[in-house]
């Protein structure tokens, strides 16, 4: 880039003298990812107020032959909205915080990006209503991050991902132009959905200013139970009759295997097994309804007995009380504690069509024990979804360095995914591509679907303007 | 192009001799759209085998310098099927008419695009599951076309358009590679979502040869209502209430004016109002669980109990049979009918954000009112989904020639035109843009978004060989 001082001089006097930010230590929160697996560098970061200004950040930058980084509440996995160059300008998206309209009638609000993911939450509740999604870090999240990340979360079994929850964006594109598509319309056939292109597109395409989401009738009543297993098998055959049933009720279908279970069970103090002996598998299935008066607990209960009759409940619990659901829960949110106090683990995060599920599990298991005999082979996740942790786990003095553990843990990663791809499998699940897993993406999806994305981004970013180094 | 009959001769040798077809009479069905408004003309139509054939063909066109024009069932709306050159060549799907994979389990299934949608649903129910989309044409539409053009139908309010059961898709590309993106996976985030550019692009970029879909529970309960309401503002706050409790049981939330269910009553035999006195709205509300065994009368009851208290509801009445039942459905599907007999019509599809709906009512009212005093002005619709037709209805003899009536009818979709985009709506809820809607299109959408669908376009086709005219 030609002047980075001129660019810092004009940004100043576009969005103000305190809304530029350069000295070295407010800077170094946001070159960085939370997990610190990251280390990067920037010019400057700039906080505009609102779209007219992002849009003239952009043409700025541009202008300058700077880059621009998108950042909103930090918080990604993957190193997206890490900066990596001193001519990159990371754009803040704190100020754009306003709730534009919300609509318990129409079922959407109107937001901007930067607004809070709690917040949005707490928004939806005080005109009674839900925006669903929710996830570990809903409190410092922003909802712009989540919609150009397409987030997943505890709430994808019953209201999808984050692109299911978008009806209309507005983004500034590259050139710093607005892109106005912010309709709030549940049936429209105007022209091609290019909304859907910048879902999911980690600030590489454009910035996200604005969006219209879907709000949903709150649950009123929920009902639990945890059942034992034969095989996953099984379990997911359960899960096929529960739904079949329950419909779109059920909220949570988390699957454990014992070996997990039992580390759980040694490590974790006030965790006891609910039932009289172990089983293979153990199933926690959560339901929930919007009409306070179903008893959900019954119909629950009756699935049940049907996947008692058809061999596929081995044993199953239903809590009696908020202390008892609590304490099933606590058995299922209890895992990373133990899997950490009880040795070292290489964990990965696996989605495959769900009649895959039972080859990749068993693959895993039979390419980890020839790999490494004295792992623990541990399963864990939100089956309901696809999605299954697969864990290899170690004693903690089963590797003589960190650096040899390392290299185990990369050969782990290798088996999880050949076994993920062999059953048709993603390698990125939930967290997304960013600067993590560019390489892998280039070599495990379809080259004609790689070769488009390569042209749109060449289309609507010809100058590589936008987040650069990442996604592709 | 260079040599018409050397492509033919080629697309024989491809393809088969009886797979292509030139003579006048077998080309007459499929160079004009079902309806008659569009009359076009075509080189051939051309039949391939599967996917690989279909690329094989794009690249004969390609070489040859031909145009593509993909063709299902024919049964579009808006001439986006129809052929409009000599130099253009039909590729129709009804070959690639495989159901590839099917599970109940992952609730998927992947399909060829020729499939028959009527065919798909049976499909479906043979496994214990729910293919949702549902419109008049299924008997002979293709899944193909219902992605292409993003159909709608009468499922949408339940379970969304075409484009929420899309997960994945196979697509030909204008320079003839294939795209191979049907994964069965509810979380993916590996790169951007390029399918949703194919959904509703109306074969203006590529050809859909196979896709993965969604399944689901079916229901096994259902319930209905009819009520009066004082105005349509009261209608769309019961609509929010029932919501609230019901959740996504809704299957349909129907509304019709006074106006309309007088002319029903009027030219309808055996339609008998079941109310004691008329209402300025009706509503018809129908509900469906998966659970066989929940009472769904019952709540649909107390909903209705709780809108009496709240003055939402004037008078209700909830079927004691299944006749009771139908003669309330006659009501509402008896419409075109009575229109049709009673009188001379100019309708309307429109589509605006719930909270805007009442307003359009009002806007569209005070503007025929004041340009044509003679007009009965008619309202009817799938409010749930806020999709409203309004119709501008005259007695027979109200035109002296059909030209007049024509000249009066475009007046009419002028002011409700307006009325749409002053209330935020769309000019196309679900019947696409095509051939019909092209200017109106490039008229009303933002310039922004409406550049850049040009520039996908430019980058994806450059040649502009697939569809050309349609949608842009």
């Amino acid at each position: 880039m030609r002047d980075p001082q001129a660019l810092v001089t004009s940004l100043r006097a576009l969005v103000g003298e305190r809304h530029v930010v350069t000295a070295v230590t407010d800077l170094e929160p946001l070159v960085h990812d939370w997990r610190g697996r990251y280390q990067g560098t920037a010019l400057c970061a700039v906080y505009p107020a609102d779209t007219d200004e992002v849009s003239r950040v952009v043409r700025l930058c541009r202008e300058a032959g700077a880059k621009v980084v998108p950042q909103g509440g930090n918080t990604g996995m993957c190193g997206a909205a890490t900066p990596f160059g001193e001519d990159e300008v990371v754009l803040r998206l704190d100020r754009l915080n306003r709730v534009r309209h919300i609509s318990a009638l129409d079922n959407t609000m109107v937001v901007e990006a930067g607004c809070i993911l709690a917040d949005l939450q707490n928004k939806a509740q005080e005109v009674g209503r839900l925006f669903p999604l929710s996830l570990g870090a809903e409190g410092s999240c922003q909802i712009g991050g989540n919609i150009a990340t397409n987030a997943g979360g505890t709430a994808v079994l019953r209201y999808g991902p984050m692109r299911d929850l978008v009806m209309g964006l507005e983004v500034v594109l590259p050139d710093g132009s607005v892109m106005n598509d912010l309709k709030r319309l549940r049936k429209d056939n105007s022209g091609y959905a290019v909304r859907h292109l910048f879902v999911g597109s980690e600030g590489t395409l454009g910035i996200i200013t604005a969006a219209t989401l879907k709000l949903f009738p709150p649950p009123q009543a929920s009902a639990t139970a945890m059942t034992g297993a034969a095989d996953l098998g099984q379990a997911l055959a359960l899960l096929a009759l529960v739904r079949t049933k329950l419909g779109d009720r059920i909220s949570a279908y988390e699957v454990m295997s014992h070996s997990q279970m039992q580390l759980v069970l040694d490590h974790i103090p006030n965790c006891t097994l609910p039932f009289d002996r172990s089983h293979p598998w153990y199933v926690l299935i959560e339901a929930e309804d919007s009409f306070a008066t179903v008893d959900l607990a019954s119909l629950l209960e009756e699935c049940l007995a049907d996947g008692f009759e058809q061999g596929l409940v081995a044993d199953a619990v239903i809590p009696k009380s908020e202390a008892q659901r609590a304490a099933l829960w606590r058995l299922r949110h209890s895992v990373s504690e133990a899997n950490k106090v009880s040795g070292i683990s290489a964990s990965y995060d696996t989605v495959v069509p769900l009649d895959r599920l039972a080859d990749f599990a068993a693959d895993t298991v039979a390419g980890v024990a020839k790999a490494f005999p004295q792992a623990r082979i541990l399963f864990v996740g939100h089956v309901g979804d696809g999605n299954l942790h697969a864990i290899a786990h170690f004693d903690k003095d089963a590797f003589p360095s960190k650096a040899e553990f390392e290299e185990a843990a990369a050969v782990v990663n290798g088996i999880v995914d050949d076994a993920t791809l062999k059953c048709d499998g993603s390698i990125s699940a939930e967290h997304g591509i960013g600067k993590s897993n560019r390489k892998r993406l280039a070599q495990s999806i379809d080259p004609v679907r790689y070769g488009l994305m390569l042209k749109i981004k060449a289309t609507i970013d010809p100058e590589n303007i936008m987040n650069p180094g990442k996604v592709l």
